[in-house]
């Protein structure tokens, strides 16, 4: 199919008339057919308008029609084949594989809200039959459900044109609990964007949905996003980018009349731990195992490891200088948009011009114009300790050392760091001890703790955590990824006393849907 | 036991060198004995040290031990015997029989957390077996449990002087979650405070738990409240009481440095709609319950009826006749406070001033300064959709009549609604198709929607909300009441490929603690 450059409001397709946005393929400058002009208030209104109008019927979809729905925009996003993965390789420079392999992730993502959606568990059913012959008052008949909160604004995120955007995470989660979504496409991959709404957009058609559930709208600055925000009719906001970015919708949402929550994942260094046996025993496979890590998708992942902590010595010396020469030997990778480099370039100065950070080592140099030149620097706990702006996330190819006096001192680095999407413990038996006493100090820092691996690659799944404190995210109760993801666009509602004719079908006697049921809060299957 | 006047900060009871607060009996307005010093910045500062400190190794406690816990404050609080009702009634005006039946709801509500806790289904365990043979890539083990923020601030809440104050549901249910807790206590009740603080002292001390599990301080002004919720170490922030108050805490949590979840439950008026078979087969002995309903608590309950809708007619007049004549016969009780008092006094002035609002009727004047007359007004559903500042809540025994064109319009008052903590259906047989028209609306303005029954009175279970969308409570997603009140004060931590021997213990292998579990995204006991 043809890219039209338009915006998709329910289900027609629009032009809009605000300032132009041009993709651009990082790699080569080019600049790429068709032109998306930006939408206006105009476009926010009506596709709020057609949100809330559809919301109303979307949220009593049956759970079977909602998951088949969930799996017909899977399918329809495989449907546009290779034409997908090209121009999403244009727009984003990501190498194929890694393109192909999102698209496998995202499709699995909203297949697996499908089976969350059947499984009901998200319901959260609690049922407290009525006693009438208690003493001294009798007890009503109460029973809860959750509920969708209502139209959800998404914004897409540069760094997974998949996965994280259009039809990402936020979306199969807002549309897997009944809520009408609409998102704002991110300006680096327009035409992506246009490819998996137009999926969305028929997904909603086949399945005879009402039009308002989706909706895609472009806008190259902040406008049409914080009137998306400020629009009454939104009821929350998935966010995946900048710091700066996601602190400015927190405000513009806690500003309303109605304040609204936002779900922003914002910025995240990742500390690795390297203990003591573990660096002794396999200090060059751990070298080798973190500058993959450090190096895959040019580190533009929210969980790049940017910080590694060890205790200062010979192993560590030798870590370093492995790691290093992986580093020096790194290829240079093209990087998402010229701001992203623009923006790993300066945080790069940053640490460069420190005079108590000193450069380990620097990867090759590109040809492109945008390319990540990979970097390594070490520093000592006292120095990191003194200087917050240490701890400022370098989106890219870019880590950290941090040498320690010792564990107290590893375990002081521990305490004073910000909120984490993960902390890493690479880790032998005889590191138990000290991985015992970092365990409860990283627990208040990070939402995942991983033992021997790396932190990045996220599994969507039952038990994983894409959140954490703040500056991680905003609402370091929820998550981003994964099946409780879907817990942050529902909230309870209790019905006392009500007549089986009026409670909602899922509640009534004799658990028709056949969904777990917390009674007299016993878990009944 | 004698007052002392003191604050209570760890196992230390310290008086204060700010403001002092003398309790009054707003029967009498006589002074009560001992003055209360306020507090300032260097008892927050020792209060939350010590909270900190004791963090570490309360979270840890066995759910045993921490059931045990609060099983114990509950006996404390019991044990105080008559004391604690004799100098509730003095410091509040409410009854004895009202006090005796909060006490027994304070202390059921502590030993419900007990059996929470024990039951385990609060740390939603979720496990995603290891998958090494999966392709393209293999699946790490992923465990995710809930974990403790942290410290919390509770707001004692002048209405509620056990049940939501200083042992009350907030404290409890953070307390449940192994939060520490610094109760800021209510002005208008300081020995009851002190005595319930004392009792939750002695208990942290029976159980041999770390002194900083909970403090207690005072302050007149917001200064020390403002200063909780400012520190670093808190993390979360329960409070009841008016709109101004929480959108105050609000406001300070968002301008941290970290911002943390503030749980306000603010403002509601709690609509009841009368439907017409209902209003035609029974209009007198619904008026009879509501003014009973109104009148409770001198109308100082956060779920009093505010509001009642109906359809305008003959049935509606006698209704409004019948509860004018209870609300004329309807006895003077004394407010909580003066504050509470001048208060609600501007609200019913509001309401008499208003030229589209009638007076239907207004109950008996009261002897002491302080008392509340109740009052009745009616205005018709166009002046209330035109008029924003009639849904203004109004703290105390009054309540207002929207006569209603026809039952479209009955749904248009529904939609225009804010926030509530309840929505109320009073409805026969004859009238399902017009309360199934109406629930849908209701749902998303209410946390609870009742049939047949009156708002005030509730029940503490499993599944009760006690929430609701803004202003009604500054988080929707969350209750305030009831078991599930737990979950604000806690978050998912996922723990990957962690060593058995690293990996907490309700988490290993073979279920050691014997909780609900989620594996691979199904329920097993």
């Amino acid at each position: 199919m043809s890219l039209e450059g338009k915006m998709l409001i329910g289900r027609e397709a629009v032009s809009g008339s605000s300032t132009p946005i041009h993709a651009v393929n990082p790699a080569t400058g080019e600049q790429l057919a068709p032109t998306y002009a930006g939408g206006t208030q105009a476009e926010v209104e009506r596709a709020c308008a057609l949100a809330e109008a559809a919301f109303g019927t979307y949220r009593e979809t049956t759970l079977e029609q909602r998951a088949a729905f969930l799996e017909t925009v899977a399918s329809e996003i495989e449907a546009i084949g290779d034409e997908l993965i090209e121009r999403a390789i244009a727009e984003t420079g990501l190498p194929r594989a890694r393109l192909e392999g999102e698209r496998g992730r995202t499709c699995g993502q909203l297949r697996l809200f499908a089976s969350v959606v059947r499984a009901g568990e998200w319901l959260d059913l609690r049922l407290d039959p009525a006693l009438p012959e208690r003493q001294p008052m009798p007890r009503a008949d109460l029973r809860q459900r959750h509920i969708p909160l209502g139209p959800v604004a998404v914004f897409g995120a540069s760094n997974f044109p998949l996965a994280f955007s259009v039809a990402g995470g936020d979306t199969a989660s807002a549309l897997a609990a009944g809520c009408p979504v609409i998102v704002k496409g991110h300006s680096a991959h327009p035409g992506t964007s246009e490819l998996v709404g137009r999926a969305v957009q028929r997904a909603v058609e086949k399945r005879d949905l009402p039009e308002g559930v989706f909706s895609l709208l472009f806008g190259s600055g902040n406008e049409i996003g914080q009137a998306l925000v400020a629009d009454p009719r939104i009821q929350a906001v998935g966010f995946t980018g900048s710091r700066g970015g996601g602190t400015a919708l927190m405000k513009t949402a806690q500003a309303r009349p109605q304040p609204i929550p936002v779900y922003a994942e914002m910025s995240s260094i990742n500390p690795v731990f390297l203990l003591p046996e573990a660096l002794r025993a396999r200090g060059a496979t751990l070298a080798e195992g973190f500058v993959a890590s450090l190096n895959m998708g040019a580190g533009q992942f929210c969980t790049n490891p940017g910080l590694v902590i060890a205790v200062k010595g010979p192993e560590l010396d030798a870590f370093v200088e492995a790691a290093g020469d992986a580093v020096t030997g790194s290829a240079a990778q093209t990087m998402l948009t010229p701001g992203i480099h623009a923006a790993y370039e300066q945080g790069v100065g940053r640490l460069s011009s420190n005079s108590k950070v000193r450069e380990a080592a620097r990867g090759q140099v590109g040809e492109s114009a945008h390319s990540c030149q990979a970097g390594l620097f070490v520093t000592t706990a006292a120095d990191f300790l003194a200087d917050p702006e240490l701890q400022e996330e370098v989106f890219g190819a870019t880590s950290l050392v941090i040498e320690c006096a010792d564990q107290n001192e590893m375990r002081q680095v521990a305490s004073q760091l910000e909120g984490q999407l993960t902390a890493t413990l690479q880790m032998d038996d005889g590191d138990l001890d000290a991985a015992k006493a970092l365990l409860p100090i990283l627990e208040r820092k990070a939402g995942r703790i991983l033992a021997n691996g790396w932190p990045t690659g996220v599994e969507v799944c039952h038990a994983m955590v894409h959140g954490g404190p703040f500056p991680a995210t905003s609402d370091s109760l929820t998550t981003s990824v994964g099946s409780a993801a879907i817990f942050r666009f529902l909230r309870p509602v209790c019905y006392q006393a009500l007549p089986q004719g009026l409670l909602p079908e899922v509640l009534r006697d004799g658990n028709p849907w056949g969904v777990s049921r917390l009674v007299d809060g016993k878990r009944e299957a």
